[in-house]
């Protein structure tokens, strides 16, 4: 089937040229599956971050119902889903007074789009800008967990603060409480991930708690990320889990042992466009541009370069990297300590799978999925995604 | 007029939402005249690279005559830039035989369009493709200054080979060779760069010249990167200059010494959305989605991390940097080992504006310009930008 790809090929209404985004049907069914299974053993409800993916097409089998629960990283991605029918969507990044017009058009068309905040200056600004658009919108409160980014710690009296302004408020309601372990992704072992996930519940929990005793009520106590999500012994007390990058995984979730190399569902189909005989490295069509300048295995225990290199049935070459990249070139050879590359496998015009470090970045370089079947090899579909503001 | 911004704001037919690419129409006329003058002073035709900019707008600018000669980095660029008139375009990423197709059709409308390549086994394939398409293509053969990438050495016996195959295609025709010092972004003097030039000035005419040597003949001698071109002493036996970046310069640029930070004519304009006053850190809303994870500065004499922040006019506030990024957060704090940040001078919902480490990889992430005048903040129009293949 890869033979099409000697010419762009239309797939359904979708031009795909090289490089493209690759997407393993069967992988992601797997991704999906698990973590569905784990927010039903775990007793909450799963809220799926489309943020890495960005496409209905993949929402239509990671959101149970059509108008079930999403979570999105910008106002662009709430348009796009309540387009398609999704009516319940936590935006689920801090919202400022620029963004109310644009949040109020998606409530007035009947969107229960939720929002999150963490200060009292945040409550107030907000509240005075939905009141004047004359619309009411359901609000989180953003926890700290460990102070790597925004959020209130649980223990901080603002939390209470905050908490009573938008119960006065009546353009805000509060919703709940919404904590997010970054820091996850830094773990080294599955058991610090355990113990990080306790602690991102623990969090959530503790604001909860405090919040309904200062009679303030709080219904939804949401957390996650793809680690926590997957090795949290307990979610006692929570009610709601987001995650997003599961649906693909990655080499910096391999890394961390959440996933196998094999169930990493996207990579970038590249073409050999050089050799370099005196360095026994190959020149691929896939640069920084293809394949983003994201290098987040490089702090951890093996170094992935730029990405691990398949064949074009998506198995992985033994020790086969992109050593390095410019915009529309990348450089492929042997991790360094391995044998040389055999560079005679690899003809010029033959084509190489490129798995990413970071599925979130490496997809939003592209605007379309072409989606692989069970082979890993034959063409399903071609589905669009989104990008930019 | 940033007043606007508070609300999406439809420019022309382009609707702007935050964060969005700012580019100051001032700066980048002053830099594009620059290297015009460069280029006249050494003597050589300019090929602005298009790769940076993507941008029919910037190219009308940029480019002398509308036919003018540019060069693109994916064949997807050619069609757009066809499609707007240019009819000298080089296609400076090797060819493979897949997109020859692609191609031929562009050759077809009547583009010249150049291919590039850089083997003996490239030139038997796209000869045979280009035959079967019923089309002929001018060819450069790619030059190595320095083993970083793709190219033949000069003094490679292939180099021969390599031109009088060409010669004997019927369906290919040399038109010459090019050399691409890569290496000057990695220079830490402009007397470095200087050097680099002249290994990249002597590489292409010393193949020129064995090619001439041996009954090959040979016209374009091309050359070109941004410091290179800016800081060659000589351009002697030279006839084409190639440059990109310049057009916008970045904080890689600066850090070379080939440009002033008030000289950056792309910036992301970006919105406060939070404080972390334990830290002292301002979180904005442009991350990793808006600035690109490119860290090209981290190993120049100043690091500046994710970017430099400036104020709505442009103006780069004093060691005030994004220290850290996720997808659509940003983090930004003084310069480690400076005074704390004053977040009081930056209430929520203040805009910023963030300088790039590099122009290519910021302005990828984005899929129009907004662009401002003279004093740095009027909005005088919004052009479209290209991505993709």
């Amino acid at each position: 089937m890869w033979v099409l790809l000697t010419l762009p090929v239309l797939v359904g209404r979708i031009l795909i040229r090289l490089p493209c985004l690759v997407l393993d049907r069967t992988r992601l069914n797997v991704n999906i599956a698990r973590m569905r299974t784990r927010a039903s053993q775990l007793g909450v409800t799963l809220r799926p971050h489309l943020k890495s993916a960005k496409s209905v097409d993949v929402a239509r089998l990671a959101v149970c119902a059509l108008n079930g629960r999403i979570a999105v990283s910008t106002l662009k991605e709430a348009d796009y889903f309540a387009n398609a029918g999704y009516r319940d969507i936590l935006y689920a990044v801090g919202i400022t007074a620029n963004k109310v017009a644009h949040a109020a058009a998606l409530r007035r068309r009947g969107v229960e789009l939720s929002l999150v905040l963490d200060s009292v200056d945040a409550v107030k600004t907000i509240s005075a800008r939905a009141a004047a658009e004359g619309v009411d919108f359901p609000v989180l409160v953003e926890l700290d967990t460990s102070g790597h980014r925004s959020g209130v710690r649980p223990c901080d009296p603002d939390l209470i603060t905050i908490g009573r302004e938008v119960a006065k408020s009546r353009s805000l309601r509060l919703a709940g409480v919404m904590a997010h372990a970054g820091e996850s992704y830094r773990c080294t072992s599955l058991a610090a991930i355990s113990v990080v996930a306790e602690l991102e519940r623990a969090t959530a929990v503790e604001a909860a708690t405090r919040l309904r005793a200062a009679a303030v009520p709080v219904s939804q106590v949401s957390v996650g990320s793809t680690p926590t999500a997957l090795f949290a012994r307990s979610l006692q007390g929570v009610t709601e889990l987001r995650a997003g990058v599961y649906m693909f995984f990655d080499l910096v979730m391999a890394g961390l042992g959440v996933c196998k190399i094999e169930d990493i569902a996207v990579s970038v189909l590249t073409t050999v466009i050089g050799h370099r005989t005196d360095r026994d490295w190959l020149i691929v069509d896939a640069g920084w541009m293809a394949l983003s300048r994201d290098r987040g295995t490089a702090d951890q225990r093996i170094d992935q370069w730029y990405g691990v290199v398949c064949g074009t049935d998506g198995r992985a070459l033994n020790d086969v990297l992109v050593l390095s990249v410019n915009q529309e070139h990348g450089i492929v050879g042997a991790r360094p300590g391995s044998p040389p590359l055999d560079l005679s496998r690899f003809p010029l015009g033959s084509q190489l799978r490129i798995l990413p470090n970071h599925a979130c970045a490496t997809a939003a370089q592209h605007d379309s999925y072409l989606v692989v079947g069970r082979d890993g090899r034959s063409i399903e579909a071609a589905w669009p995604r989104l990008n930019g503001w």
